[in-house]
């Protein structure tokens, strides 16, 4: 924990809040600190991403998933899954037109017979000109892939890959942590608002809509605010050398509000509104709901851990992948530790089937999807980066924007996704 | 009537008609004198608009409707009918997707709880933070309405609302004028190409295919032609401060054609045409017909009058209403004089439906709107606004653009559309 | 043949191929000289295209067909078949909204009565103004049309047209060959790639997944390979001023290749590869194969002849026609010389049908096709034309457009396609 850290990012960040009397030492300047989260349509450069649950790469079942621009084709072949680029770099046939596995090791195009090696992606051969000098040189691009707790994590970028523990959020890899993984789906709006919606402390309001606190009865909020006095006690930033760069904000002091009032105006009266599942809750049946003792932290480059949630021993944790300016994936999983083998088989199987993927991927995300989704259109076509208004609990956001852009590998560029870097 | 507005304008348009050897006093200059009319690609600002049928915002349905590129919330509360900028000002949330009013005044956005006056746009509270500074500040565009005669009407601009009379076509508000109003329907043109087919003396050839006049066996001719003679005696441009303006052609002077020749050429001989319905009917038949009696004429921002059609007594009132610059809402209504609440009720019920409605709209106006459609993709996409060919009936077409350039009070554009000129 | 002009060609591209170690007096300059090939995104102008079977235009059945950008409206009347500019000079309609023949010799725009003579486009009367100015003066653009052997033939461009023979393969015009047409039909692909995946050497690959093959047992190989050397002996360029500008490459020497090998890698063994229907096949069967005695060339604008194919006494001839920059019309005919109108009839019918037109259209030339479409999004949106690998035997490619660049009539822009130089 490192309080300077999130004090500096309070500084950075106060001066672009409407609503806050700033008194620091730090001005805004015109030139906004987070200039790399603006820039980062298509994702940060040089990270691990996940991209599917493992289980769904099957043996001899070639597939192309589209992730930062870059069109990918996934082959598993005798149990090793690797991954290429998905045009041949004579005339950009895509191979998944035709994939042929004439060997284990190499992927031949069907258009002009050029060979591939799929580990590195260079020329191993072209069938009908074995003596062409292009034979050991120039490929495709070939992209590192890492198999974890039934997740498959693909590397892109250029450098050498750091290892993946610098990439998902801390505990993920260690030993006693079983991971129930659901299907990723795809949601339409930029990636970049998955990850500021994940944590807002302002959207809690949506999750009134969702059928698991529906269900189950538990009260929810119009949302709680965290002053920047709160946020220092109470959130961490870390950047520790050889684990992940993130954040972790503890148990807010504030209280969550389940009544509002819309003041009065001239003849109109005031209007006191509370939601119907904390209708005739007392206040301390309010103050004692375990919703209060929830962190939440995001970590580079895109993975929300929501701790517990949805019930005490279970770790939610989600990422926003981008597949293109306007849509991701949503990858979910539930973690869990466990004290045997046994244990961790009935996380990944019914328990956490039960336990987590029914009340959270099926029962309360969906409302985070679709208010990504309620945003989209403002900040793809109508200048939002721009035009919004930066409220008093936004500060959250704007700190992890900074703090992004300061911690990023890179940025994604167009001319990533057409492969002009690569060959 | 001002025989000076109707001189001028056909000295301005004259040099630019193909047609004509003009010998007049003004040349034509690189800059055409209709640039306002070239620019309105999304419409005419700070100008009253009819919107729909009064009946068909109900109470408590919110409704989404979008008018010269702006998307507008419609709500009807208590009878009382409001529309504001469907976009919190805060992140871009579109109110539409869970539109929620705690009180018959405020819209509480979905998302974040910001709530807003419905009738100033304001922000009225924070129900997360009552205490923020942004309560009483900024807010969303909010618009003027005014319901009349069965029509709603919405003021797009930004200066304070002229009186709706200014923005109606002569008569549409007197007490004694009964009107009939059909739903709306989406053209697939710009609106500018509707307000010129309205009028335009060249199109009637098209209405041969309506069924309106096939029904009835009136004969439709090849359509009229207007010399520059003509328009001075028959057309009259009104710009008086406390009305509408616009101009009426009374019953042009010029005879229709019913028979026509193409005339021969080389060995071919020349063949005359008679259309199908005038066939068999003399001269004198064919000149007593009523539909020579008919005035027509266009007032801002897009409000056609037929006066009268389809028969004695009512009067033919459509506005080409934009919504982008590739479609507009074809908005139609009948007037009639009525003498007593007895006669207005039947006008707007059955007597509308059968003697305006049915004729005009199913049996007649389709013929426009298609005609419309069948040139858009020139205007749109084939540089066809410099690249027409201005023969003599279009005289009266650069009069109107050049009068609409010197009359409409603004000109909508994109950045209208995305609120930046709002908040 | 003029040996003169593939020695040229060959010196002027082999210093683009990757491949080679070019010892010629030639070096590679920045500016490509095939600029013409790259810039003809919309085709060639002032050229010949075909356009259907003669068949398909029937009768008072008018029909419209976009070719190089340009929307062309088609009507045969009492036998002879016109085409014309499908929009109205004056404000754009497109007559085949409403198409009105009201002579043999013209058509009228539904419209505003425009009437138009369909040999020369000029405007023969307006009805409804028999005295406008513009009578006799303005109109559409008129195409040149030729019938030969059953297929429409249209010349798009602005130079007198010169006869048809220069713009289709030789041949094809003889007195003795009966052409049997199959229907043509959309590629999305630009129609370039047509071209050079036609005779493209390196593209055999794709037919072991053709039908005709597979059922009739004919091995099909990974390809072959020509060198320079190859074909300076074998490929002939023609540019007789009074025929057809184009090659030919005789049978080629190069042996295909039924056998590949992906050679050893570390602890890998080499894999060699028999293809599924030369397994078994003696080297004398493989060598005796009567596809080695194909002659392939492709002439100006676009037109492919392979022959003999699929058999004996029979040519294949198909076309690429640009329809905009994302998609051409895949036309294609079978030739054979005939002793008599009896034999004339029964392939243009049954022996066409069943000799050519099954095995080649319906059994061979879909994974051409498919090739091409393989290839679209690269060569469109990524770039391709910079960014490909010119291999070995692409030089026979990079000949062909430094070839159609220095012997093309004109480049269609988009210009030409919006009508901007017609009237």
């Amino acid at each position: 924990m490192d309080d300077h850290i999130t004090s500096t990012l309070i500084d950075r960040a106060a001066p672009y809040v409407s609503d806050f009397d700033y008194k620091g030492n730090i001005t805004a300047s015109a030139t906004k600190p987070w200039a790399k989260w603006l820039e980062a349509t298509l994702g940060f450069r040089n990270h691990w991403y996940p991209v599917d649950a493992s289980r769904n790469f099957k043996e001899d079942a070639p597939r192309v998933v589209t992730l930062l621009g870059e069109e990918i084709l996934f082959i598993r072949l005798e149990g090793q899954l690797r991954a290429i680029e998905n045009r041949c770099p004579h005339r950009g046939s895509r191979f998944s037109v035709r994939p042929l596995f004439y060997t284990k090791q190499t992927i031949t195009c069907w258009h002009h017979t050029w060979t591939f090696n799929l580990d590195d992606g260079s020329i191993r051969c072209i069938l009908n000109n074995p003596e062409s000098k292009l034979c050991g040189r120039r490929g495709v691009k070939a992209y590192p892939l890492q198999e974890a707790k039934g997740v498959t994590f693909i590397f892109i970028g250029d450098i050498a890959p750091p290892p993946l523990a610098l990439d998902v959020p801390p505990g993920f890899l260690d030993p006693d942590v079983a991971v129930c993984v659901a299907d990723p789906y795809v949601v339409r709006s930029n990636w970049r608002l998955g990850c500021e919606g994940g944590y807002d402390p302002g959207h809690h309001f949506i999750h009134n809509w969702s059928p698991f606190p529906i269900d189950r009865g538990i009260p929810f909020s119009f949302g709680v605010v965290s002053t920047a006095k709160d946020l220092k006690e109470t959130t961490d930033y870390e950047v520790r050398p050889d684990g992940p760069r993130g954040f972790t904000r503890h148990s807010a002091k504030a209280a969550m509000r389940f009544d509002a009032t819309i003041p009065a105006r001239g003849t109109e009266p005031a209007t006191t509104i509370t939601l119907p599942l904390a209708v005739g809750m007392s206040d301390e049946a309010k103050a004692a709901h375990e919703v209060y003792k929830i962190d939440v932290g995001l970590w580079m480059p895109c993975g929300l851990i929501v701790n517990p949630f949805p019930g005490p021993g279970c770790i939610h944790n989600e990422y926003y992948v981008p597949i293109d300016e306007n849509s991701h994936y949503y990858f979910q999983c539930g973690w869990r530790r466990v004290n045997s083998e046994q244990e961790r088989k009935e996380w990944e199987g019914t328990q956490g089937h039960f336990n987590w993927r029914v009340p959270v991927v099926e029962g309360f995300t969906r409302q985070d999807a679709e208010a990504r989704e309620g945003i989209a259109k403002f900040y793809a076509e109508e200048n939002g980066w721009q035009n919004e208004i930066i409220a008093a609990y936004d500060i959250e956001l704007i700190m992890w924007r900074i703090f992004a852009s300061d911690n990023c590998r890179g940025i994604q560029k167009h001319e990533h996704a057409l492969g002009h870097f690569r060959r």
